[in-house]
């Protein structure tokens, strides 16, 4: 821990089969107006929203609607949102859905009140938020981007064909957030799969960068592990309660700031993909593991060290007799057998992505990297190598 | 995670060299009698003393003193606090030291304002808190108990010898915590050491029960290893900040709840040293060191597959060619070689305690157990394993 840090993480989470109880008991500490945002359908077929609303009217509430938010959330809806929020005073906006609707539900919490372009102000200018704030709560159905107890919201600008994310302060973290594992059994295949490699995209992103020898990494690589051994689980078997509660649990503890203290961090993958997803609009673990294999075989000898680590510690490669480059090969040898193995997306190709996108998603990148800094053309040349 | 819990720690941690600058932000949200509480001189040879009370009279603050909290701090000393909060309305007490210092505040916080005697109702009776509760904020130079953020408070009465512990709700924990990993340097290496000891207690207590693959389980065996490895280090040299900050910061994840979420846990060889230290005033992690190793010798056949993934995760044990009962005795024998290694008492002999003392501890000790549920009897076999 050799940076200093501020850890404060004010959400109230509520786990398990029988969360949805305490719903009731956070309502009462907002006032009349609710703003419930959802996605598409889901959340009806598996009966969450008529549960939902029944416990909205029998605590008095006015509800308020906005449906349809998208996988990768359009500022467009953000807009939409907030009108809603201030034609109407909306005391509190409760989430639905996954990451994508609890990042959209914050970004309307902070643009509601907002004066000017908010996406320019908040998610390319990162002004600190100085109007009112909405506060938002959440009840989770999938798993992956933890947005359920973090400030991140990643909003796309379909107009400026940008998606930017951002990390707010704790005001706008969802003061509750609902957690049944359960919610999550009916999510397809392929999005738990893709949801998975996200967790692991974000706990790797916090692990490959510095030399330090941190009390996070050492937490990140028991929460690798637990997402490996219980992903094997419930891709086999999508309705086992402790493999997807371990999962879902996995994912929150992986991204609530925690995992990052004090260190120095990637987020290139990120980056990447966040350009991938503009041009393509795909799951966004699916891009995520597309590009960790290239991304990782590009730049690890800057890091070996920590990815002779990596190989040992989350995979159990015996470094007997071995280089560290043969160790660290290893280790990135058996992530790409797991993604494979998933089921997870490996060609760029797979996930929409033309020949001619690829240099304007490579000029289109945020620079940086944790080993190596790198350039369009270094990007260029790992969306090559996996498309 | 198989069972339902709730998590919410809204303890703000400032880390770091440059933390102590927080402390005047962090003022301006409380009135303006400060109770300060600390040990014995500790604090005033490093400077620290002086430090506080300059930031506390640059706030504009009044502060009344109470000094002398001793390492098991004691009910007499917190009747002491309670009269001095209520004769001076105090608005914040500001616990500056160890665990032991942050427990006797809490101490005072829920009791200053208790009617009846606050031992028989919050530590004896266990009884919810529903007078006033005074706000807590600290100053951490000494690590290991996590007091610092969580709700944890173990105060010892003299007349019953009795030394109970109670873990009360949020309202409760810390408002804020410092911690400046360079005020450890000076610790003493045995309390260092024992406190070192205690966080890995912490750690075990909390993994070995239940035979459930619970993502906690997987978070801690990165803990331990982080402790395990820094350990090392500090020992060699207690003023390796980052050996040092990787200590303080695995105390405070090992016991801010987190943890523990959803697992069964044991805390029998804590309810031992506590009848242990009753007797002997022991410095605890040292209690818990002796008692540990012939504990868990004891018990590990009932929670067989746990000691052995305990043994291959935590000490890097290889398993081939061994039975299960092989690799979980190797495990044992790794971390009470760790033990002598780091120069922790294996002896109860060595810490104050008589023969005669020890069916008095036995038959004292509230008996629980995670894998056997003991008897006074299996205490006392226990116990002379010890001697």
């Amino acid at each position: 821990m050799l940076f200093d840090f501020i850890y404060y993480n004010p959400t109230r989470i509520h786990f398990g089969k029988d969360s949805l109880n305490q719903l009731k008991g956070e309502l009462e500490s907002y006032g009349e107006t609710i703003l419930l945002i959802y996605g598409k359908n889901s959340i009806k077929k598996i009966g969450l929203y008529d549960e939902i609303v029944k416990i909205l009217n029998e605590g008095g509430k006015k509800v308020i609607e906005l449906s349809g938010v998208m996988s990768n959330p359009t500022y467009s809806k953000v807009l939409e949102g907030g009108k809603l929020v201030r034609e109407n005073n909306v005391d509190l906006i409760l989430a639905v859905g996954g990451g994508s609707v609890i990042d959209c539900a914050k970004a309307i919490s902070v643009s509601a009140y907002c004066e000017g372009d908010a996406f320019t102000r908040y998610w390319i200018n990162f002004e600190p938020v100085n109007n009112k704030i909405v506060p938002v709560g959440s009840v989770l159905t999938m798993v992956g981007t933890g947005s359920e107890m973090n400030g991140g919201s990643v909003i796309t600008n379909e107009e400026l064909k940008l998606k930017n994310g951002r990390v707010y302060p704790s005001e706008v973290y969802p003061k509750f957030s609902i957690l049944n594992p359960e919610y999550t059994f009916s999510v397809p295949q392929y999005q738990m799969v893709s949801g998975i490699f996200d967790i692991m995209s974000h706990l790797m992103e916090q692990y490959f960068s510095g030399n330090d020898n941190n009390t996070t990494d050492y937490v990140i690589e028991g929460l690798l592990r637990s997402v490996i051994d219980n992903a094997r689980v419930a891709i086999k078997n999508p309705n086992d309660y402790e493999a997807r509660s371990n999962i879902m649990w996995s994912a929150t503890l992986a991204l609530n700031t925690m995992a990052g203290l004090a260190k120095e961090q990637d987020w290139e993958v990120h980056m990447i993909e966040h350009q991938l997803g503009a041009y393509t609009d795909c799951a966004h673990g699916m891009g995520l593991a597309a590009i960790s294999i290239p991304y990782y075989n590009y730049i690890y000898t800057y890091g070996l060290d920590k990815f002779v680590r990596f190989a040992k510690e989350v995979w159990h490669v015996s470094p007997e007799g071995k280089t560290k480059d043969e160790i660290a090969k290893e280790g990135l040898v058996a992530l790409e057998s797991f993604i494979k193995e998933c089921g997870m997306v490996t060609s760029l190709r797979d996930l929409g992505a033309t020949k001619e996108m690829l240099p304007l998603i490579a000029n289109s990148t945020v620079l940086g990297g944790g080993y190596k800094k790198l350039t369009a053309e270094d990007i260029l040349t790992i969306l090559e190598a996996c498309y």
